[in-house]
């Protein structure tokens, strides 16, 4: 056994936290080495799935084992900070599930330890690495529409989550909203100024929570661009995530995504497959790719697609979504002083 | 010779008055008697088409020859209440092109002046013909898709109108918006109470005029719906007209349309037409289901699809739609007094 | 009243007559004078929707009416030679559904008639006019996929004609298969040297007819291109009418028509129209276009872009099919002496 | 490490080889051990990628490795025989790439091995383990379209093989068609007795090698049913792999695939990606479902999909299907004495 696969550690163990260890287990470039979990047999039987892995309860053997080169950080949001922290402390390159913090504050602190230490802290907002969304970019960027004058993207959740999840979830703008304003900043180049939201609770129990599970966001650019995102907690035709992108000279789309090809045709009409179910099966090579974009990053190869600054603006621009929801008024979004990236 | 064919008259000979000129020709239910237009070349071109048909630049044949049973007006706006006031009088059944009128008050007076003489009067919003729509209200109102959440408009134009029609077309939001408006209020069944619009002017010729080219109105419903309606007076891949119904136990959409079904693939990718040139192609069947719809409700066999209640509410939410952008902030819809339908 | 419209007769009223005439009543170019049929009550039905056109029994008036330039032939096809020799002789310009005749040397003699008496003839095969078959020809012709090497069509029937016009259909080679045919000559610009076929008959009351309902045919053409043809008489799920090409650099496709566009999207996929029912609705500009067509052939300013080859052809090459499809062996094909087109 | 993943070797690194080598990888119920190649160099890079894996040029070690449970055979056919016949007396499971052989004899005589030894025996065909393909086939065994008619599939390649791939390749009937004479087969739940085929070789270095580049195929069933196979060593336009089955109740149809959801609008049109690159990208999850029923098989769980039975009948069909081409002809299928399943 000698291939140069980085020895990775994998912190939380929940329905995201799989995804990242399946995709660590078939990645060559990646040797599992550890998976971190409250929950100890849970994190016994997925290290089982890999040779010379170790299931585990707390970061410390993570942290001293000295061969451990990365971690990545699957953890309740509020759990962010702290690993971070030490993880940087001991010299480990991160990627953090999205977002490192609800907290603007806590967020630049994790950026600068990782500084201080000078390991990378990738924060994960996989639909940038997406394909279909990655060629809509593409498209968007090398002019093929013109100048842009309308983005609007659509994230419908499915199945809805469950309470336990909900009341952890940070709402509704931080958790679905905060992937969507940072495809909008990402697509068009710019920060908005001013962001409106128009927000419902149909399902009671989501009401009782005082979140909302139906959600409008409008928000401007300085170059006069209109951005709306769309977000709802429920798409009983499976997870629907869209993006479309006006230009002057025509538009770009990224569609949804269905699991088979399959028609059946009769005299009722043509029926095809619900979209793909959920965010695994949605966002399967993205994440894939999100990964590789990691080692990549801790090779030294490039840089990470989302800056320290790209992080902090998303919770900032969605902190003030949910402000306007409350106000019912348009919000001036203040990004405080701005960094050097 | 002896069909009962109703004898019409045709009151404007631009674009929109082409189109339903040729519907009358094509319906065996109408006889095209008279088209009277400013233009008397243009009056008489057209009337060369059908048999028995006079060109002419005056209302007054139509309104003093008995024969004629009926009017369809397609004249700029501002001619609207002075012909529909002096048509009812003369006892013509009258289908109008939308607006009736930019000003709640007139349009509340042309439908007095029918009631008074007892004449039909049919507001042209052709949207709620066109089959697609239609299926698309049957899907959401039959409760195929569950209690609504969400309704999307898009009304992209095609090609860029004329200054000169820009100058006369009321502004974006009454040209344009108010189609969407008229269907966001049939598919929901509800009176939105809130509006907030933001909008710009990508276009200097636009911008000059003080009128916007890229809109994009949020509605908010009293049962908690939001609707969001998408303008531009640009789509250069087509005229660009769907909507989409978020219900939460599915979603119904109603797509754009290409000409031909045709794929070209090679290996730069499939390639199919741009969407429907303009509206006389997109809502081709449209236009012909109204002018049957208007048949019938001179036949008596139905009441008008468009009543003056829903005329009426279209203009004043265009109007506050507009009042919203101006002032940048959300604006309450105010209906005044309400009517009885 | 006075315009420039064609006088013209249609002889024949059945399903395809009334398309025929419906478009006649709907093109400002032509006016319809007489409807001839058998059934009186029909004719006179039709004619009482136009101007000044008379329903009657015989061709006689319309052959003694020198006002009337034109018919449009609509009858069972056993009656074409004597109508098309007696019209041409009475010096009309002739539309004639196909195909002209199932025999080859009537084909001939029809053509010969219009040749001697100078007036045009044109055989309705109406999808040379549908708009994407006639964008993938242009696609085909202009290169764009390279090197033609497989054509193939599919014609499935919707719904399944009656067994009445089954009997006096001519088999489902002549009746339906023709127009493939035409359409695989069309974009080869070839002619098949060899035809082989796979038939069966499923539906019981076919059978007995000694017909089939279900067809494979397959062409070889000097260039070593291979077309096949797929023809049923029940396409349950709608008129399934569609063309592939495939070539060295490329495909082309001419895909099916649904009456909306909406799509309904539920837990159980996502359910789109039926295609469109019949022939009346798939093929509704391919008819009007042909019209247009006749009519710009008897002002002389185009050729029938069907010629006397082609239809005969189109004969030969079914009847060979048919050939094929008894002695379950290929069949070469025979054009007898060729024609100078 | 301990887990229960299963020991198996590799034989043959080419471009299939390297297919199931990186599934192997990502699969947890499987532990590769050895990759067997005559390049020395390939074999030792791949093995270099996983946890004691060992690169080798020679069959031997594996044989005497008794941890090895199982081997996955993607060498030239020609030594598919001599493999599988040394690993089935040496007690491994077996899965080989199709075709087993491309003689009738030799297919019997590998199962007989199979049998004699206690081994499962795996043939290859990817497809019946495609998403797309498996939905196809339960809404047509389902009755979900009615009685089955007619079945079309296309296998049209990209990019064009090598000429020195297609030298070994068994010509185009073997290589290409067999998958689709399998999927007829598997489809119809019946066995063809007729074949017909017509074929071209545009092609010029394929045509000196005696074989052929477009294929038409026509098997007709027992039934009635009539398939029809379409076969191109070259689509320009991405890899193009589609199924339609028409039923007297309906159609089902399984279409291509594309990489991404992105369509770029503009007044050209719509555009959207080329197909799958090739098989790989095709049938990504088709192979990985394959080798996850090769674990089953292995495990006892299930019976293979594919039985001697099958692919015999496939090997037979093929070479019945090149007889027709070269005689021009329709040919009787003979599957001699047959098989006890």
């Amino acid at each position: 056994m000698s291939n140069a696969a980085i020895p990775v550690a994998l912190i939380g163990g929940g329905r995201i936290g799989q995804v990242h260890a399946s995709n660590i287990l078939a990645n060559p470039r990646l040797s599992l080495r550890y998976v971190v979990d409250i929950d100890e047999k849970a994190a016994k039987a997925w290290a089982a799935k890999a040779p010379n892995c170790e299931g585990v309860t707390s970061l410390d053997p993570v942290l001293n084992d000295a061969s451990v080169k990365a971690i990545v950080v699957c953890t309740p949001t509020a759990a962010h900070p702290e690993i971070i922290t030490k993880a940087a402390k001991a010299g480990k390159a991160i990627m953090c599930e999205k977002p490192i913090s609800l907290i603007t504050s806590e967020i630049d602190e994790c950026y600068a330890q990782a500084a201080k230490y000078g390991v990378p802290l990738l924060c994960g907002y996989q639909r940038r690495h997406d394909p279909s969304f990655v060629k809509l970019h593409e498209a968007v960027t090398s002019g093929a529409i013109g100048q842009v004058q309308i983005v609007k993207t659509i994230s419908r959740d499915n199945p809805v989550p469950t309470i336990a999840y909900l009341k952890i979830s940070g709402r509704i703008f931080h958790d679905c909203g905060s992937h969507d304003i940072d495809l909008c900043r990402w697509i068009t180049g710019e920060d908005p100024y001013e962001v409106y939201t128009a927000a419902s609770a149909f399902n009671p129990a989501i009401k009782e929570l005082n979140d909302w599970d139906t959600v409008l966001i409008t928000l401007k650019f300085p170059s006069g661009v209109i951005a709306s995102i769309d977000l709802s907690r429920k798409a009983a035709y499976g997870y629907d995530q869209r993006i479309e992108v006006l230009g002057n000279a025509g538009m770009a789309q990224a569609e949804n995504r269905q699991p088979t090809t399959t028609i059946v045709s009769t005299d009722k009409g043509l029926l095809t497959d619900p979209f793909c179910w959920s965010f695994p099966q949605r966002y399967v090579e993205a994440y894939a790719r999100e990964l590789d974009h990691f080692v990549d990053v801790i090779q030294g190869k490039v840089a990470p697609k989302l800056s320290h600054d790209d992080a902090r603006k998303v919770a900032i621009i969605a902190e003030a979504a949910e402000e306007s929801c409350m106000k019912g008024a348009p919000v001036k979004i203040d990004y405080g002083n701005s960094l050097k990236n």
